[in-house]
């Protein structure tokens, strides 16, 4: 079994200048679960498991597992910088200990360090997963400026909320799954149920971490309720109440969107208004649907101890409380 | 013969988000010399033209051609950002005529888009290619980090100076030639020649640049002369001048450059200083040598017409006067 905390910790950074590559390991030693490498790892192994091919290719997925994870760090890096966020994991962002320039430059180098890490895929499966991974990539930009389009917009559907989610969050771990499972010798009904499994539970996680921002509870949490109600921030809680027909509910939730500023009553407000609505309910059901799906993949997968695990964690994912 | 600004033009940029891709498409357009896929491309016809291979290869060198014209305009585009340039080839920068954050994320996605270009490259020959693209790629990161590095350093050497110009400028011409050579099926010895072309041509290119912010005709250099003086930057004409052993002229130098202000006085004052230290002469010597050492390279090569378009190209740098 691979440790991929240990993989992570054994690249290596101590390279000149050190302006470049210090935020680089800055960044990467400040943890996070680490989701998408151990996905990548987690997929490949089922394949192998299944007895279609020798032990050797688990160590073959580990540089695109390593390049899923730098090029996740890197949108983490650039995105902070965008939305001029203070703090990640609990430490300063690399543009506030730094400044903006370095977070630019050093996040540019840590793209590059990814497509690096990809370079070291076998021959033979370099040439797909370089395009697979370019696809995820570009899906991330494109998820980001639908996400900073929909500030503006004044209409925005829940099909086009579904759709930015799908390509700002799950084609990553989409494509993690994808990737592992075909470097480990995944046929293409394999490697297409990997992909769905990504995509279902990266929706269902995404569905999650908007219910809880506002349901969720404040000691596990790990960051104040309400944030998204306070911003009027375009979630899945959100637009499902502005499809309400109940024009009373309607009309008080888009006065309390008016108010400039933010306050513990307008997220008492908003929030009671959503309780009324059902729309927690709402959500959770789609929520639902994707874990459900995601699961569906799994029966269509060789079965053993790794697929065990990626079924545990999509249920997982539908109860967690952080 | 592949027209290279047509083949630009031809990349497909009508895709959603617009936000994402206007600047990209934006960037692309405005011009430049197109100097990188035209030494990739002209780097192929010198090994095809000598017999080695079928004439395909002109064809399977495009993708990587462009690639590399893609991310030079992304370095641009993330540059002008970093050091607050306001016009790029006469039109307002992407972080002006749009944001700053577009910038990054636009910056972000043609990086990628270079990325996919160059998974176009022939499967057999993508795992050398893309690890030199990384490697090329990560020098200019360096070379960038390394510029900023020396604004705040009290000591450079030339022969920092060198490296620093080497990583900055001249990977990037320098695999360009020899990334272009090897698809079109240059040997070991070819490819090496080729790199080494690329590498002391992108060298003079840098020095007469330096020189020329001095010394060029204000009507033909297309920008302000004495901009490098004004703010003390760290250029070859500098560096050279800081080594003299005249004590005298090196104190009067560095009194200038305590000035915080900068006007007429100051630049007309260094030149003068330049002239009795012999500068410009000692710089051009040195500009001449890396443009010798190009042409000795192309004797290494089949000699055909794309040959003497390399020579002739080495000769004009040195004569150049914008």
């Amino acid at each position: 079994m691979i440790d991929i905390n240990k993989a992570i910790e054994s690249l290596n950074w101590q390279k000149e200048p050190r302006g470049l590559y210090e935020p680089i390991e800055y960044t990467l030693a400040s943890g996070g679960k680490r989701l998408r490498p151990t996905l990548a790892l987690t997929a490949a192994e089922v394949i192998i498991n299944g007895g279609l091919i020798n032990g050797d290719a688990i160590e073959q997925t580990l540089p695109a597992a390593l390049a899923l994870e730098v090029f996740h760090n890197f949108t983490l890096l650039h995105d902070d910088l965008m939305d001029r966020a203070d703090l990640r994991r609990g430490q300063e962002t690399v543009h506030v200990k730094w400044n903006d320039n370095t977070a630019i430059l050093s996040g540019d180098q840590m793209l590059i360090e990814a497509y690096k890490l990809l370079s070291d895929v076998p021959a033979d499966k370099l040439p797909k997963v370089l395009k697979w991974f370019n696809e995820m990539a570009t899906g991330i930009c494109e998820g980001q400026q639908l996400d900073v389009d929909f500030e503006h917009m004044n209409q925005v559907s829940i099909d086009d909320y579904m759709r930015m989610i799908e390509l700002k969050t799950s084609v990553l771990l989409a494509y993690a799954m994808k990737i592992g499972g075909y470097i480990a010798g995944a046929n293409e009904a394999q490697q297409e149920a990997l992909y769905q499994y990504g995509l279902h539970i990266g929706l269902a996680f995404q569905i999650q971490d908007d219910i809880l921002d506002v349901y969720g509870d404040p000691k596990t949490f790990g960051k104040a309720i309400g944030g998204d109600i306070c911003c009027n921030k375009k979630t899945i809680l959100l637009l499902t109440a502005m499809e309400t027909t109940d024009a009373e509910s309607k009309a008080e939730l888009l006065q309390w969107m008016m108010a400039s500023d933010c306050n513990e009553q307008k997220i008492a407000a908003v929030t009671e208004i959503y309780n009324r609505l059902g729309v927690r309910e709402a959500c959770e059901a789609v929520m639902e649907q994707h874990t459900s799906l995601a699961l569906a993949q799994l029966d269509r997968l060789p079965q053993n101890d790794a697929t065990e695990r990626l079924r545990l964690l999509a249920e997982k994912l539908v109860t967690r409380k952080s």
